[in-house]
């Protein structure tokens, strides 16, 4: 009981860092109330929302618990309102969006293989959980997917897909498909930004000097 | 019967202006002649295609009823061979937009009412139905979401989906659950571009003299 | 058998040679490892995820089937170890490109003829598996959808699709709903690069010499 209650406390936090990366993307363009209320409800709930159509889990979560679209509202407020307070803060930020990727990547994996789906569906929408609501945001905003474009992120959700589906293959228990997944995924995200460490590149390697 | 075969017509009126605009906004983008047909399709019938996908009313109606693609290819037939009457006759574009706008959004909160959703889950997709069109053009386009940017678009949809789920909640019959919904939407929609209402903006406050 | 060998050939044909599109537009634009990969997948498999879920053909194919995701990678590493040589080899991508192009419109096509569908329906959703990966990757990249702008390539898949359609009315038999449609795909689309044919435009003609 403690555990799923931990559990609750992490999705809605999750939701709610989502909503605040959301909202201060939005901010930065310049849209209005709605347009950042609406950007960040996409990025804290998209991802999500999609996994479900891919599940066929109608209606999705995102559109039907209004605890989901109460939390982006707040974090959408939070961020209008306390906008210098937001990027002051952008450590602890960072820190809890690597949270609420992890807890998305683990519980998408998990929902995914509870409604009987293999493996690969379950890390795709695992993984889509985790990444898919930034990189609405950004197709919303006529921009490059930056999760596509920078840093450990996308591959810190794979790593924690990937053990959740292990421990559930070999029947390891609800705990082992839960906290290692959500520890590696945190761990490697937390690590790529203490150290700075990226994905290799490839492009305009035969640039040359302007490159 | 006569208020059903209204809304038909209201529907239909609806598709068509929304299809111009798509259009429109293809032509101006120098897209070809197919372009221009998708980008009315899409713009006109995207909402409520991913509204039923959200729904798990399969196929969309969007896709299986013919006359939809009908008149958004006519849209886009009289937008390419009329441009200039077309630009000429903005207001009334932007008066239909209005009145479709409102059509959508009353008709998809109803639709989801009527497949047993719950209230946060109707007006949501009653919302998108209404704005997911124009939101879908600009995503193809490249370019922010003009409905999350500009004017009071999305929030007079969503004034509309309350009053038909207050209508619904308290069993006022069809007639409440639809006619103020439809005139608030229209209403708040047409004051705020006779007016020139905006939504408040956030961003760039801090920016100083050169924002 | 032999023909079911050839069309599933074909298929996979079809897949990687879309991944290696997705994946150069990727490595064009700078992406990641990661991205490179995931832009490669989404166009290779996006056009027939989204024909699944609106189909209601669940879990969608794209997501459980392991050898689209590892063909699509394939391709993806492919284009990052040899971009040189898959630059120099841009005529036979464009013609692998066609194949696969006409492969999809087909199979899409008769796979929602199979579910029972409506004409219009497979239509649609042929013409969307044709092209739908193309313009989810332009939409991640945040540009103007390719699809939409340029060539005969959407035109291509309308006819294949509208070939398949017919032969299936008149019940003309699986062989005669499938070669015609997709020779007249492929052949237009061959065609229409080797003589360079457009879609008409109509933008900008008012704009004068600057235009």
């Amino acid at each position: 009981m403690p555990e799923r209650a931990l559990f609750n406390l992490l999705d809605l936090a999750g939701i709610f860092v989502f909503a605040i990366s959301g909202a201060a993307a939005a901010r930065q363009r310049d849209l209005d109330l709605f347009g950042i209320v609406a950007l960040a409800f996409v990025t804290a709930c998209g991802g999500g929302i999609v996994r479900d159509l891919c599940l066929g889990a109608l209606p999705p979560i995102g559109l039907a618990d209004w605890r989901y679209l109460a939390i982006a509202t707040l974090g959408a407020l939070a961020t209008i309102g306390a906008y210098g307070w937001v990027r002051r803060l952008r450590y602890p930020v960072l820190l809890f969006d690597a949270l609420g990727m992890a807890m998305f990547a683990v519980a998408g994996t998990q929902k995914a293989l509870g409604m009987g789906r293999n493996a690969e569906t379950a890390i795709l929408l695992g993984m889509f959980t985790a990444v898919g609501g930034g990189i609405l945001r950004d197709m919303l905003l006529g921009r490059v997917a930056v999760v596509l474009e920078r840093e450990i992120y996308a591959s810190a959700a794979l790593l924690g897909t990937l053990l959740v589906v292990l421990a559930d293959h070999f029947h390891w228990g609800a705990a082992w498909a839960t906290w290692p997944g959500l520890l590696a995924c945190f761990g490697l995200r937390y690590l790529s930004l203490r150290f700075s460490w990226n994905m290799p590149r490839f492009g305009r390697r035969e640039g040359g000097p302007e490159s």
